[in-house]
Parts: C-alpha cells; structure tokens; sequence
C-alpha cells in the first residue's frame, strides 16, 4: 500500500476544529498567524467531513490578508488547496466513503439548482460560496485549510485517484484547476499554440498541463533567471517579455490561447499580448490582480477578432479530469513542503515572489 | 427588369475619376467638401472598376475626417459602403462582368497569400488595404466613395442579388457586414439570446440580421425616444441604460453574445455589461470609439468567464451570405437617401447623431 494511504480514519469524535488565523487588522501583522479553535458548518446529509493532511500556499491567501482583494472580517483562516482523509459521510452521500482520500478547492457551496449548477458551471453559480472568507446561509464564516479539519457538500469533494500523492494533488485543487478549466475550455490539444504568462505556481501548471493534453507551449516570462526551469517544465518556446511588448511583434496572430497568471499588470503591454493571437483567439487572466489592466481601445481588438477574458476555477467533472490526467501521465507539481507551522513564511515567500512554484503545507496540529 | 437594373454599362473612357474631397487642414473645416480629381489605383488583371451610384455615410467617415483616430492626409475622400455598375473586368476575373451591380465595402486589398486570406479571413490579413486613406505598394492612395469611381481586386467586390435595391444594399458593406459577421461567427440563431447595444447604423442591422438569423435579441439604448423604432425593427425586448449599470441586475448571466456599436464608451458601464452574460459569453465591439473603454479588473470576469473582444468588418463569404439572406428575407435597413453634394450634411448629422438610421448618398456627378 501507498505511504499516503496508511491512515486508517479517525473517530469523528476525535477531531477537534483549529487552524492558523490571522487575528489583528494591523497591516503591518498581516502575516502573524495564531492558532484558534472554530465553528465548523453544521453537517448535513449531504456533507463530507476530513481531516486535513496537507493545504497549499495560493496568491489568493496573500490577496486576501493583505486585503488586496478589500477588506475581511477577522479570525480568517485561508487555505483552499485541501487534502484529507474523511472521517464522516452524511447519509446521502454517495460517492464518497471514510478512510478516502479526498481534495477541496477554493469553492465549498453552491446552489445546486441553477442553469450554472445543472451545466457543470457551478464555480459560476450566483450564490457559490468561496471556502474561507465565506458566510453559509446560517451565518456559519467559512474556515480555509490552515487547519486541522473541514467539512463541504459532496459536489465540493473531489476523490484523489492512487497514483498520485497528497502533496503533489494538493495544489491541484486551486492552482492547477484555475488553468486547466480554461485550457480544456478553449481546446487545449495537438495542434494548438498555447501562450502562458507567468511562470509562478499557476504559470508552471498551465506548462505541465498544456503540455500534457498534447499543445505547444511558448512560455512568457519576465525573468530571465527562469528560464532553465521552464525548459525543463517541458515549454516548447520561452520567450523575455518587456513591457513596451516588443517582444510581440515575432509572434503576431501565432498562438491559439494565451493563459495569463501575470500579477503585475499595471505595466503589462496588454493589447501587444492581444495581437499575438490567431483571429478570434483568446487571453484568458486566470490572475486576480489587486490592479486594473490597462485600458484598452477598440483598435486593440481590430486586427485579430482578439478576445479577453477571465475564468474562474473549474467544475468537479474537470476537476477529477484532471487528477486522471495527472495520475496517467504522471504529473509532478515543483513544489516545496513545509510543515504547517511555517504558513508564515510560506505567505511572505508567495508576496515576495520566491516560491519555486508551490509551497505545500503538512498537517502538524492533529 | 427592376428599375435599378436600368443602366448599361458606360464605356471605359468615359469614366473620370473625381470625388468629394476633405481638402483643408482647419479642423473647423472638417466637414467641407469640394470636389476634386484623383488618380486611381493602377488597373490590375484581377481588378474590376465600377461606376459608383451610392455611398453609405459611416461613422467611420466621421472619426477619420475628425482626425478623432489620428491625423490623415489630405486631400481625402472619404465612404466605403459603395453600389455601383461595373464598367470594366480585368482578364483575370471571373465572377464578375461589365454591367453587374456590385459593392465594395471598407476593406480594398489584403496580400492574398497568408493564414487570413486563404481562410476566409482576408479582414484580418496583416497587409489590408482600406477603401480610402489606404496606400497600395506603388504608392497610390485609395479613395473612396463620395466619388464617382473606383477600383479593386475581385476578392473585394461582391454582386449584389437582383431582390435587394442598390440603395437599400449600400450600407450593408460596412455597417450590415460589421455586425453579420461577428453575430454568424459567435452562434447567433434559434435559441440563442443576443444583446445589441447602442441602436444606430451598425445597431440597427444588428437588430435585422439577429431577428432574421432566429435569435431573441435584447436592444440596450440609452435613448427612450428611440424605443419605437426599435420595437418596430423587430426587438424582442428593449432595455434603457444607465451609466451606472443598474439595469443590468436584471439580466444577470442572461445573455449568449453582446454586439455593442456604442461610441461614448468613457462612461460605458462595461462590467454591468459584461455580468449580463452566460457563462463563456462575449461582449464583442464593433464600434471603434476614439476614446478608451474603461479599464477592467481580473474580478469583473470571475462571475461568468465572460470575454470581452472586437471584430472587423467581415470576408467576401460573410458579405455574400448576408446579401443572400437579406434579399430572401426581404430585409430593408432604415435609411434616409441624399444626394452626394449633401456629403456635409450628413456627416455633420451623422456626428450630432442625428440620423435614423443611415445616409445613403446618390450620385450626382457623373
């Protein structure tokens, strides 16, 4: 039996809910983490609870208590790159029994009942409710994985199949969704020629994934110190981009797709990104800048049909898509475990863009 | 034989190239015509040349001789939704004849040998000539069709079918082809619901060809007085905008494509806008305004992956299907007919917006 599955399920009983929180509104001590005990949602017939073995480290944690993304309320535990091992099934779940080792990304609800849930879109369901910094319906706040355990709706937990490790599947479940939803929602594959901008965490995904439904990857980066890793990532092209977008001139209508990670954007030459795309094809930010793009002109558009646009995590079916995916072709994320512990030096790493390409937090507090 | 069939070829020799002309550099004199001679472009084996009997009046005549899309040089003829009875075919051609009714819109020459030209792409060669303010390798500037001639290669010239009037077909070449081919290219039919925003030239076809297409189409105006008219074009729904976007609570991830023709988009509420459409949905601009569209954020795509893009005019198949199925389904664009020495009064009413809905100008020079 695999190392990742010796342990055998705990007693529900046992588990007790705590996690590494940011608990003061000084900006200066937005990376001060403390261990608090919380309230987790009330467990429903539909529900899957587990107890978290590993949590990644995404650019959203940082966002979010730096309060990039605005303001939050505190005690926030981030985290939404789960895995665990379930200790407890409601009675109407089915797909998923205790003992299985399972994922959770950053959405944990949903309706259930619209268009976007009854079309494998739920991650575009008006009402989803994001796995921390959340408010469930009875007012319980959503808790991330910087912690001992969770509980999700079973349409929110993804099984993880045998050939891949928890720490490996672990940022698969936000980092490798976020770009792989789009990639296969824009006809990744042979014969495609497909742009990836930054190569941070979701960046060096959209490469391992790109590569592996069969595209040509031309790698954008902005730092040249990268380039060995990305070659060996498997780009097909690396290209140094510069931000009067000289560098686009070459590749005019030449790519089919562009996934854009890019943080920085302020300064990025978006409409030189645009005109390196094939007639109708598309930049997809799967990057949630603090900034606005730059503005942009109709002229940016004109030459090239040229779209741009946004994604938003996957669904499950693309979800487990994609850990089969990873699984078969043996996929192995670059990253960097630490135990949970050192989450702070994990974020600080993420802010001050050191990390190579993940970091992957261990369970030290059960 | 219909009376727009009326006229016979006109010998070669006959033909002299002159045109209503921007001749002044005194931006208060940007709509003063007087008429001038001009040498036309070097007649080719493939080219056709005809004697012009109509010209739409196009916004973009206006943003050109307003320099509002950069300085132009003068003398400058401006029109690129030109009718008129072919006098002469090079050796070369082969879909056409001396005595055809045919059009030539806003795009004159494209290399004919890259991606774009061989797949039915041509609008987007990198080497596009445009009607006027266009020059071709030896130098000759192209002018357009407030004038009483012109030439071009065949790939650009398209007979009109016997049930449609050179009137009525005039603006189909730029402001009909347009909006055609970004609602053909992105699925617009049955089932399908489709909002147009701003109702002027370019809105109001889209409009036509969406109804006739099969779609359900939602107009957006910001122009309550215009609301009969564009029930009577044949929208099923029309909606009022505001510039704070509230009116697009309502239609939440409602709709499948957005065609906006609108202008003054400083204020345009684009993301209230964009939230209007279903998952994966397209805003698409058509209108090419001289300002810039108002910066957007990673956020405002999360909700829907919506995608945000342009287009440009549309290739000879497009421009030929839409003839087709204008004449088949009987579709006559709201126009307003002048002679040609009224060029300035149509501009000046095009900028003031006055219009309802399009120019056609007649010949009255030759």
């Amino acid at each position: 039996m695999l190392s990742w599955l010796w342990s055998k399920p705990a007693p529900a009983a046992e588990l007790e809910f705590k996690g590494y929180a940011i608990t003061s509104e000084d900006p200066a001590k937005w990376s001060d983490f403390s261990v608090i005990p919380f309230t987790p949602k009330t467990f429903s017939p539909t529900d899957v609870e587990l107890r978290i073995t590993h949590c990644g480290v995404c650019g959203s944690d940082v966002h979010t208590i730096t309060a990039g993304w605005g303001e939050f309320e505190r005690p926030m535990i981030v985290g939404h790159e789960i895995v665990g091992i379930v200790t407890r099934v409601g009675e109407k779940v089915k797909g998923i029994r205790a003992g299985d080792r399972v994922g959770i990304g950053a959405q944990i609800a949903s309706c259930g009942e619209c268009r976007a849930c009854k079309s494998d879109n739920e991650q575009y369901c008006p009402d989803s409710i994001e796995t921390y910094n959340g408010t469930y319906a009875d007012g319980v706040r959503t808790m991330g994985g910087y912690s001992t355990a969770i509980r999700a709706d079973e349409r929110f937990v993804f099984p993880i199949p045998a050939g891949l490790s928890s720490a490996h599947a672990a940022s698969m479940f936000c980092a490798g969704l976020t770009v792989y939803s789009p990639l296969v929602r824009n006809g990744a594959g042979p014969g495609k020629k497909i742009g990836v901008v930054g190569i941070g965490g979701l960046g060096h995904y959209a490469i391992l994934f790109g590569k592996a439904l069969g595209a040509e990857i031309y790698a954008f980066s902005s730092s040249p110190s990268k380039v060995d890793d990305i070659i060996t990532m498997g780009a097909d092209h690396v290209v140094i981009t510069d931000d009067e977008g000289k560098f686009a001139e070459k590749y005019k209508e030449t790519l089919d797709l562009i996934i854009s990670t890019r943080d920085g954007v302020k300064t990025m030459p978006l409409a030189a990104f645009l005109s390196m795309l094939w007639v109708g094809g598309k930049l997809i930010t799967v990057g949630l800048p603090d900034e606005l793009f730059p503005a942009l002109s109709g002229m940016d558009f004109t030459g090239n049909a040229a779209l741009f646009g946004g994604s938003n995590l996957g669904c499950k079916k693309e979800a487990m898509e994609m850990l089969h995916l990873a699984a078969k072709k043996g996929i192995k994320p670059w990253i960097e475990e630490l135990p949970m512990k050192d989450c702070k030096k994990a974020v600080q790493g993420v802010k001050a863009n050191k990390v190579r390409y993940r970091y992957v937090l261990s369970q030290d507090l059960a």
